[in-house]
């Protein structure tokens, strides 16, 4: 605890001897690293430093209304004398993407995390694996540095806090996460308003998708087992990305019942994505493990390179062995 | 404030000389008053007191994991000397059902709520509309019982106050609330699990009815109305009860883009249930009184005696309206 106390104090003071800060959330931007970088960028701004957040390239809409600016890589390009860069919520290099010159050239480089795989690729790293979010530690970091919480920084906070925790649901939520929470809504920040930006709107397509893959549930294993199996041509006709397919084996996993939740996206022919979900007992990562995939206990994934009937043979195989 | 404070003391004092006590919450038991009662219920038997939750029936299935005992109206009847009755999350006496008699004959009623249109129908009533939920109070009155927070009563009181909130997500979700989480979650109660019983399970017949509403939604007024309407065959044929509905207009009002939700659902030939929820502007407590209904500016409902066909052009009209 006293290493990570200095750790944090020894970033406190590089910041404060900064002047022009480049801040750099991950590739595939994400609530937690969007709204740390436009909270700590426009809490440095209050104490007269330059501060730019630059991103890969742009945020998902359903971001566009943090408050906070950016540039892109290609505007930070040709203006990239930036003493001090700061990455947020990047667990490698490799998720800086194209941005790794910026940070090649920072004199003083830092890295703020909470992913347990972070490498400490930085001259200065803190990484606290039992924060919730990024946001949770750059919480500490404003007040280590003593710059007040406005309404600005506290709804970018509170959107990275609460997407991380998939609105405080996920067991990494801890009690300090519900304080900190508290403590940003003293501002007065319109919580119904992000939350229902955040977590409660969909796109046509996605609700399209969502319906189509109800109709094609089917259950093994007296319902234990509930698969989605979604064609290629079906995500071709409902104009489908990447991004609208998250959260359907989670569809599958919340059926009453149900333990193992799994969809088998034929995301082009002979190109089989599998993700898998469990609630109680499964060891999901087993079963993706033995097919060349990974990830953890209760969620996990594999690529499987068949047809589409030949690889849900395979998955069904091995999760009714799952269950012996 | 210095009156509430009053009325808390001397709710306090009555429990403490209560020796056998019967807590009473609403018919159609929710998280919240379920929750809240649990709660109170095993805290005061900490203390030694008698203490009996009764229900008017049973307690939906969501909510048969959460720790409490309760018996119901019929086996109380026989066994009702109860002399001091406590009312949780009820607004009026009328939800009290049948157990309307046990309250009567109480020596001492008390009436703990946060309804603003709470009658005080009780000897003494703690009534405090700015708080998120029941749970919230039930967790000060513990307090100042001094009756430490265990783990059993901290699953209850996060249950209250999460379902009453949606979780942490609606406008009455405090600062507060928040603070309190927090020292519920100091006893490690198991958030994650809790989460996925009350929000993150889904009955089939209510996914295949997702389904159905989904492929029956339309768009008028260039996409800020949208409409699901539900005829009485295609609910029979699902199977489909009262609570299954719950929710779809809020499915209506998150497509990307509209401002107002609609459910028009025939709940029998010439009786149309028709509820409305907006996001931002339109004011639905007008358009739903209009067709003799009420509520809210955002969520409101009316019940319209006509043919479906009927009810939908009529309901089509005031909306547009109300856009106006």
């Amino acid at each position: 605890m006293n290493k990570m106390m200095n750790e944090m104090n020894e970033i406190v003071e590089q910041i404060q001897k900064a002047s022009k800060i480049a801040i750099l959330p991950h590739v595939d931007p994400d609530g937690d690293c969007l709204g740390s970088s436009f909270a700590v960028s426009l809490a440095l701004q209050k104490t007269g430093k330059k501060v730019q957040v630059i991103l890969e390239n742009d945020r998902p809409e359903m971001f566009h209304f943090l408050p906070g600016s950016y540039i892109n890589y290609e505007a930070a390009e040709a203006n990239d004398d930036y003493d001090t860069v700061i990455c947020l919520d990047s667990g490698d290099l490799k998720r800086l993407g194209k941005r790794y010159v910026i940070f090649e050239k920072g004199s003083v480089t830092v890295n703020i995390d909470h992913h347990a795989t972070n490498t400490r690729y930085a001259q200065y790293n803190y990484v606290d694996v039992n924060a919730a979010a990024t946001g949770e530690i750059v919480y500490q970091f404003i007040h280590q540095l003593r710059i007040p919480i406005c309404h600005d920084i506290a709804t970018n906070l509170y959107v990275a806090i609460s997407t991380d925790t998939g609105g405080f649901k996920y067991s990494n939520t801890t009690a300090k996460t519900h304080a900190v929470i508290a403590e940003l809504m003293e501002t007065g920040i319109p919580i119904a308003d992000i939350n229902r930006k955040i977590f409660d709107t969909m796109s046509l397509v996605k609700l399209k998708l969502t319906a189509a893959a109800i109709e094609r549930i089917q259950f093994y294993h007296e319902g234990l087992i509930c698969v989605i199996v979604l064609p290629n041509d079906l995500l071709c006709d409902l104009g489908v990305t990447e991004d609208d397919t998250e959260g359907l084996t989670g569809l599958a996993k919340s059926v009453q019942g149900v333990e193992v939740g799994v969809l088998i996206k034929e995301k082009e022919p002979g190109v089989i994505k599998v993700s898998f979900r469990s609630n109680e007992y499964i060891d999901v990562a087993n079963i993706a493990a033995s097919l060349g995939g990974g990830g953890h206990k209760r969620a996990s994934g594999c690529t499987l390179n068949m047809n589409l009937d030949e690889a849900v043979d395979v998955v069904l195989k091995k999760l009714e062995e799952a269950f012996k």
